[in-house]
C-alpha cells in the first residue's frame, strides 16, 4: 500500500542515501566554480510579486507559486472577487529561476561587487508545472554568470570552468554544441525571411533534431511563411550543411549562407582558438541550427550535450539586455546553468568522506555511559559512528548500514569498554 | 541613498564574503553531525496547507507564509470572501520549523529507515514575524534528531554531538542547561497549582531570568494564582534555590522541593554520568527553572548559553508525542537545534578553502586567449583564481580581494604567456 502520507503533489524528499550524493556532487561543483573566481551569492527564495512579474521570466512567470499577503479580510477578498483578480491577493512568490533574483540582486548591490561580477547561484527554483517522469515542482539549479564582461572573456571562462565541473564530476564524454543569436538572425535574413516571422521560424528550426529537415520546411509551409525564403532554406539544407563543425572561422563561415554576420562569426571563432589553446577545443562544435527556446538571448548561445542522453544537460548564452532591468540600464552579461536534476542520475556516487565509518550493534539493554565512551573513542580517531540497536536478524541491519555508505561494523560485548577490543568485521556494499 | 530595490521585507541577501562563511560554518557542522551518525534528510520548502496547519506547530502556525492555489476564478475568490475564510485560497505553505515537516517525513518513509533515525536537517524556515534587529523572515536551522529511542541513549548522543559541533565551530565556553518537564510539572505539584493553572504558571516562570523571583510571584498574585502555592514557590525562592546544580543525583534533588518526580531525578543524573565519563560533564548545568516555551514536550529539555550572550544559542528536548501524530501512533523522540543565525555572527572566519588564491590583474586590451591560458595553469597546480580587469587606482581592487580571501596577486604583462614568469604579490587583508 503507498503510504497516505506524501510530500506534496511533483516535490519530493530525499533520504539520506540520495541527499548525501546530491550534497557531495554539489561541493564538487562548489569547489570548481571557487577554483575558477567564481562568487557564490545566495538571495530569499521570494521576491516581491511585481518584480517577480516584471516580464523577465518569460512564460515561466505563469508558473510561479506566489504567496498570499497576510491577514486579509473579507474586504480584501471581496475587492479580488469584484475585479476577477487574484494576483491582487499574493505579495511575494517563490523563484521560478535564479536570473529574476540575480537581476534584482545586482540593482540592489551593485555599489559593492567588482566591476566585473562572477556570480554562482546554487539554489532551488519552483514552477507549478505538470508533474511528470524527471520534471519536478522544487528542482535545483546550478547558474553561474559575468556580469560587466562585454568581451568573449565571459564566455571563455564560463565554458572552461562548466567544462572544469562536469570533469570534475566524473562525467566524461560530454561536449558543447555553440551558436550565436545574430547568426541564427543573419541566416533568416539571407533567406529572406521577414523580421516579423524571425521569432515564429526559429520555433519551428528548433525542433530540427527531432523532425529533421523536411519535417522543418513541411512546418513551416503549413504556417505560410515566406515562400521564397522556406524554399531558400530548403535549398541550403539540400546541400547537407554540417550540424556540428569545428569553430575554425573558415569552418564556421562554411556552414552558413555566405556573408552571415561576419562579427559574430570572428568572436566565435576567437572563443574557439582561446579554448584550443587550452586544450578544450575538442568538445566544442559549432551548431548553426541551434536555438535554445529563452528569447532573452542577444548573442553566444551553448548547450551541453551527451552521446548517450537525447535531452540537454544544461546551457546558457549571452543576454545583455536583462540584467540592467532593474537598474533601468543595459548591462552586459552571460551565464551557464548546469542541468542538476538531470546531472545527479548520470554520476556514480563519489568517493564517501570518511574512510572508517563503523556501526556499533548493541543490546537495547547496553549501558549508555559505556556505548557514548566507545562511540567517542572512535570519532576520535576519525571516524563516523553510528550506534544500532541489535534486531533478531542482523542482514537487513547490516545492509542498511552498507548502502549508507559504513565499512565495517562490531557487536559491542557486554564488558567492552576499551574500542580497541571490538572485532571489527568489513562491511561489503 | 539607500536603494529602492531591496530584497523582500524582513529577509537577506548574502553577499559572497558572507555566504562563504555561512556554507564553511554549516559544512563544519554537517561533518561533525556525520561523524556522530547522524543521516542527512532534505524535505520541500513546502507542506500541504492541512498538515502545516495541524496543531503540531503551536503559535507559529499564524506566521506561516501560504501558497495560493494556481488557476483561482472570481467564483472561487468570491466563496471563499463570502466564508471570510482566505485559507480556502491556499493549499500549500512555507515550512516555519523543520519538526512538522519531518513528523510528515517519517510517516511517509518509515518502512525505509532504521529502527532508530538519527536526522540531520539544515535547512531554511520560514516566519512572518515583525522584522526586527536579529529576526529574520528567512533564517536557516540546524536540526538534529533521534526517533524511536525511548530511552536516555538519545538525550546522550544529541548533547555529545552538539558539544563536538560547537567545538569543531571553535566557539569555545558554551555550556548547557538542562532540566526535564516532568520536574517542572512535579514542582508545581508541590507547591500545589492546580493542574488547570500549569501551563500559564510556566510561562512566567520563564520570565525568571529577566524580572527576578520576585517579579515571578508578583505576577502570579497579579493573576489570582493559588495563594498558597504561590507562597510556597515565595518561601522556596527565599531558600535560594540552585539555578546551575550540578548533575550528580543528591545535587538534582537538592534544588528541588523534597520528594518531586524520582524517576526524572534519576534519569538526569544518569544523562550527567554518561556525559562526564565522557569528559562533557563540566558544561553541563541542571536548572530547576529552564522552561522552554514549546508546549510539546514531554521529558527533557536542553538550552545552549554563552557567558557573553543574554539569549540561547539553541535548545531541544523530548517530545514523544508529535512525531507519530501523522502516523496515529506515539513515537518517541528527541531533538536539539543550533540557532544557526546567532552562532554564525559570533564565529570567527574559518580558514580559507585554497592555500593559493590569485587574483590576475590585465588590461581591458589583454588577449582572452592568453588570460586563460594563464588562468588555467595556476587552477591546475590547485590555485582559486580570479581574473580582475585593472582599474585607474588599484587600492579598492586589491582591498576587495584581500576580503574576498584572496592571498596574492599580480599584474598580467603584455607579453607572459607562463604562470612561472607571473610576479606575485602578497595581498594582506
Amino acid at each position: 500500500m503507498a503510504s497516505p502520507v506524501s510530500p506534496p503533489r511533483g516535490m519530493r524528499d530525499f533520504l539520506p542515501a540520495e541527499k548525501a550524493k546530491r550534497e557531495r556532487a554539489l561541493g564538487v561543483i562548489r569547489a570548481s566554480y571557487a577554483a575558477h573566481g567564481f562568487d557564490e551569492i545566495e538571495t530569499p527564495v521570494v521576491e516581491d510579486f511585481g518584480r517577480l512579474h516584471s516580464g523577465l521570466g518569460g512564460d515561466n512567470e505563469k508558473l510561479a507559486f506566489n504567496v498570499m499577503k497576510r491577514g486579509l479580510d473579507a474586504d480584501a477578498l471581496r475587492a479580488a472577487a469584484d475585479a476577477d483578480d487574484p494576483d491582487a491577493l499574493a505579495d511575494l512568490g517563490l523563484r521560478f529561476d535564479l536570473t529574476v533574483p540575480l537581476a534584482r540582486f545586482y540593482a540592489t548591490h551593485r555599489a559593492n561587487l567588482p566591476q566585473v561580477f562572477r556570480a554562482v547561484q546554487i539554489a532551488p527554483v519552483w514552477r507549478a508545472e505538470r508533474p511528470q517522469k524527471g520534471r519536478y515542482r522544487q528542482f535545483v539549479q546550478c547558474d553561474i554568470d559575468i556580469i560587466g564582461e562585454g568581451g568573449i572573456l565571459a564566455e571563455i571562462e564560463l565554458l572552461t570552468a562548466t567544462l572544469a565541473a562536469l570533469d570534475a564530476l566524473g562525467l566524461e564524454g560530454c561536449s558543447i554544441r555553440i551558436n550565436d543569436r545574430r547568426l541564427l538572425i543573419g541566416m533568416l535574413e539571407a533567406f529572406g525571411f521577414a523580421e516579423a516571422e524571425h521569432a515564429s521560424v526559429l520555433i519551428t528550426i528548433d525542433k530540427l533534431d527531432k523532425v529533421g529537415p523536411s519535417g522543418v520546411v513541411e512546418e513551416l509551409r503549413g504556417r505560410e511563411a515566406t515562400p521564397a525564403a522556406v524554399e531558400a532554406l530548403e535549398a541550403y539544407f539540400a546541400g547537407a550543411p554540417a550540424q556540428a563543425a569545428g569553430l575554425a572561422e573558415a569552418e564556421i563561415a562554411a556552414a552558413l549562407p555566405a556573408g552571415v554576420a561576419p562579427d559574430a562569426v570572428a568572436q566565435l571563432a576567437a572563443i574557439g582558438l582561446a579554448l584550443r589553446e587550452a586544450g578544450v577545443a575538442g568538445v566544442l562544435k559549432f551548431d548553426p541550427f541551434l536555438v535554445r527556446g529563452m528569447g532573452y538571448y542577444t548573442g553566444t548561445i551553448f548547450e551541453i550535450e551527451h552521446p548517450d542522453y537525447s535531452f540537454s544537460l544544461g546551457g546558457g548564452g549571452r543576454y545583455d539586455g536583462m540584467i540592467g532591468r532593474f537598474l533601468g540600464e543595459e548591462v552586459p552579461a552571460c551565464g551557464f546553468s548546469i542541468g542538476f536534476e538531470r546531472i545527479i542520475d548520470l554520476i556514480d556516487e563519489p568517493e564517501a568522506t570518511h574512510a572508517e565509518a563503523i556501526v556499533l550493534v548493541h543490546d537495547k539493554a547496553a549501558d549508555p555511559t559505556r556505548l557514548l565512551a566507545l562511540k567517542a573513542q572512535l570519532v576520535a580517531r576519525g571516524a563516523r559512528v553510528r550506534l544500532e540497536r541489535r534486531t533478531k536478524n542482523l542482514t537487513p541491519l547490516l545492509d542498511r548500514a552498507a548502502a549508507a555508505g559504513f565499512t565495517s561494523f562490531a557487536l559491542v560485548g557486554r564488558e567492552t569498554t576499551d574500542a580497541a577490543e571490538l572485532d571489527l568485521k568489513s562491511l561489503s556494499a
